[in-house]
């Protein structure tokens, strides 16, 4: 029995918050359980150095926590005047998941930066970044489109994200801080709406752990991740159907 | 005329929502127009370095915007690896506002710490975070004094801060972005309960200015403290009659 | 009655030394009492990215402390690898407030930068670094009016800066650091040559000030800045007329 | 058919030389093809400030290539002032994996900091890292062992790791640099001796894989951490047996 | 012929004047031809972690040039955030020569820090800096030795520095810096009281030198430095015959 | 009677391993006694700014060690985030040290960076350096050679560098560690192949040294330097002619 009462494989509650910011060209504020992140899509006419003159485009990500996101405060990393490991690995992390369902070449010679701002953290920050940066993404898009005649529809798939882990060898979807902390084994998996990894990251440092235990966790995260899916699909409305279509607008 | 139809004596809407934060031990939300800002104040059973051994306690303040918080994506402090002169003159104003109120002896050998993270920014909000961080600090006192005995209530007046300015020869109250970006003087007032200045700014970069219209400026900000005075009483409803009594508890 | 004798309205001694640097363009040494600062303006024929194909120029300041300037030896920033909120704000004061009569324009495209660094200090480094950094300026201007023909003159007004505090309920003009330490009120003015504000810095952080205070607060700046600026005249000898005339030449 | 003509199957030939450090308690240098890294233990009695007071051990490691380890030369991070986001990633993974293989209640108070320096890298510098740091780890612990006496011996059980991915929808083993570049689906797998998973870390930024695809990475993954095993027993030569029995020394 | 008329073995002007800082516990300001540093010498009564327990002291210097002490500004080392490979060679060269002339054992243990600021620059800072920051230190142990009774006077001997360079295969001391930048050796020599080598950094990046140049050079930096030493004695007055004494006092 | 049996002026075993790295232009393993240093050559077909637009090339060398270089594990600067003086002064040093020999205008606009990373320190890791260095920038100048056509060969004179002391009144050549830490004084020497000095840095921190101390040193400095390019040479096999003779090819 976990604390809150879910089943081992039911989500927290998730609520995803449309157009959040004024300003953003993409936006939502997405609650899974306690925690709170707010993802902006920002859109620049322009591409980094590393990415001139070939055509495409680029998507990038930056994640941070505000300090009293979590039980006790933090010291901000402005303020220590450098990115922790941990930041700089969840925020490569999102860049790298949502490229993969992107076409750059759609795209066009332009950046979208994802920011993904923990207001509130109880475990899953970084999948519930994605889930809900996957979205910032989608709506940024579709404004855009309003002025830009897109080739074809730069966004190749859904993609979300969630966390799986091994509480007292028991396998559960979806950890919250308090079950995260005491899991052998937490795993993070971002998925596409076809059913397909895009990234698979666990770890066993307190226990190592079977290829059994591996499918269970990976059955877990297909069930939630459809849900996530699914959730992103209502926000979405009518344009819901634009992705993976790939049809020239 | 103001863009936004006000009088020239007129504050925006006011909206403050206490409790957003779960862990935090106080904190509100609070919303000056579009200008939003998360305040949360965390206390921690020590004291910095500097106020060893002085049986006194500290308040101190720290001021960040999240990158999409304004018409154009700035790029994060924590990125560059430090933070800018305009965030660190901001977060001294703050402290040292706060400071100003807070019996340090009062308060007893702990730090709280007001983190005032400004989500949207529609110009003002220097003045809306030390509104709202005062009110963050109140709630924090309070819920310490379920399980501390204050000597007396380390609260000894009201603050709040306003911006005021001119422009085109017009004194005007709470200046949004758009008419912020105008003014050929700029100034910040922060106020207290009875009605006196802890801290005034004012910067005529692009024009002087003369007494007299100094004189008019602090006539505005003066009647619209006042005004964000009364809100905070509502938020803190009957623990209002607490800030500044002093008395034993 | 004052530690060193003056009256409540009377300034520290001040001298001006002009070109004690064979290589700047402006150079004073300003002393107000024991506080000794070095002012030189540095001229560079091209303007920082931000002002890059407006027709300007453009005026900035840097401020720093000797290490041993004061009482106790100081870290260095360089050494410290980074600059404190308190000099960050300072030098951006004296960067606006200089710019404040400067007429970007009439400059063309070049830098000026004026870097104050206090040799001692003993109260009042930020007003003083103001007063000796606006002569500098004109010396730099003037040297290199020998070889530019300036459309009209760049300097629209004098310009100088004292402090004035509230000490045991008696404003005072010009505070020297140990008067400094023990005043309630503390506030540096910014004023030209027409007698108009251009800062106004006041802070109760101790205690908070009234109307009152604040009004003959100003009339002892006002006076005080009346001095310096006539000490400003002396110094600039016949160039003194120049300023505000705007004439072509 | 692979460039170097190996099997899909097939590691890159394997040479690992022991000792190769006189000052070092542990030292390795692992060659895995044209990869070579020094990886050296490095023993303090004492452990880092949040470990202090839990009669527990720690495990470390840091990470670095040289400059010209690679085609062309990268800047130096310490040059940079900064870690890379990558290099933060590949040390915390190190640091975790062998973690899982200690039993830090037996180390007791001391701290095994592991380095593992890349010298030329073509391909798999991170699980080759982790492959030669388990062998120092074990050395210097051998080395410690012949003045302390663990209460059981702290290895638990053996560990390495290895590089898979899909290239052309071929699942292949242990991929060069130049495979690497062209691989759709990039995983990383460290394992124990006792055929569990400790950290799983698959990416498929150009294409997402199937379960299936998983598979049958994770099988190749399989022969390629047990072969890398043998050859750590190998150089262990006696003390091989000492991992994992736990028994009283 | 030199540009400024002097004879290749004469020294520029030098002119030392003690007590410039009031609040340091020594101070010089010292001038040789253009080239002026103020160099303070101020005691702290502890010395850094790694001279804990010794029962000895410690002397260490600082080195900084203003921005403006050269022909064009340079930037501020406090701005960039690092100090640049010359400053460190620079100071870590004056802290060096100095504490081979100091007893810590005598001093006891407090620390006296060196600071050199090269307030203009025309060749030979670095010398000027040791030559002068000796005599601060003299005044520094001669302040502190009317509280303190030392078991020896703690300066062993004097202590002065000079540059030497080949021009147009003309030896010649004390380079002003139109002549350094055209000699194609440059050495820097720090000489004892005795006449011995505490120093000796000889350059030929633009044509190597021979044993007989050497020679030449070391005659002429011996009789600058003898000339120097005198120069101290003077400053000192009836003080210059405690230095090297030894005898309790 | 040295600890390891050495004569007064007898250097430790030196080894020179070419092509140890199969990236760079130009490479060597050098091993003098225990000390062990990796030099890379890496040629850019650019300048840096300052030197661009001159028709000439540019010489450069950065220094480090690795953290288990020592007896006892260093911190790495790039975790620290910056270059300690010492890596500063050595590698500045170094790249000083080879352009003395190099004639920029031959070599044309590109930069040739030399990596000197210190495997293994017992003592002379800087000299060792140089003496490495020179070598594998030759092999990179003639590794060149196959591809550009210089005007003349850009090497103009051999380089090699040796460490001197006084352990005990009696001067030493080649100082290892444990001798290096008891000398009194220390002196680091670099000569070209014709004799001459390019870089003399003699320190006498523990007890300064005499003009006959001096002249010893330098007599042990010259033999060892025409050992250790005798050594070069030999690697060099039939390039060693082209040092020096300048002739067009």
């Amino acid at each position: 029995m976990r604390t809150d009462g879910r089943q081992t494989n039911e989500l927290r509650p998730v609520t995803i918050t449309a157009g959040v910011n004024k300003y953003a060209e993409g936006s939502v504020l997405i609650e899974v359980g306690e925690t709170k992140v707010i993802c902006t899509a920002s859109v620049e006419e322009r591409v980094p150095p590393f990415m001139k003159n070939q055509g495409k485009g680029w998507i990038t990500a930056e994640y941070s926590m505000l300090p009293r996101a979590t039980h006790s405060r933090n010291h901000r990393e402005a303020a220590k005047g450098k990115l922790t490991g941990r930041t700089m690995e969840i925020q490569r992390l999102i860049g790298r998941a949502l490229r993969s369902v992107v076409d750059l070449q759609a795209l066009g010679e332009r950046t979208i930066t994802l920011d993904c701002d923990v207001i509130q953290a109880d475990g899953g920050t970084r999948t519930t970044s994605i889930t809900g940066a996957f979205l910032a993404l989608c709506l940024a898009v579709n404004k855009l489109s309003t002025n830009v005649t897109f080739t074809k529809y730069p966004i190749t798939d859904y993609l979300a994200s969630v966390s799986v882990g091994v509480i007292q060898d028991q396998p559960m979807l979806d950890l919250a801080y308090d079950e995260d902390s005491k899991a052998k084994v937490d795993m993070n998996v971002v998925m596409t709406g076809s059913g397909q990894f895009v990234e698979l990251q666990g770890t066993g440092e307190d226990a190592p752990f079977s290829r059994k235990e591996l499918s269970e966790l990976l059955e877990l995260a297909e069930g939630g991740i459809a849900e996530l899916i699914a959730k992103q699909r209502e926000v979405l409305g009518e344009a819901a159907g634009l992705i993976g279509g790939g049809a020239e607008k």
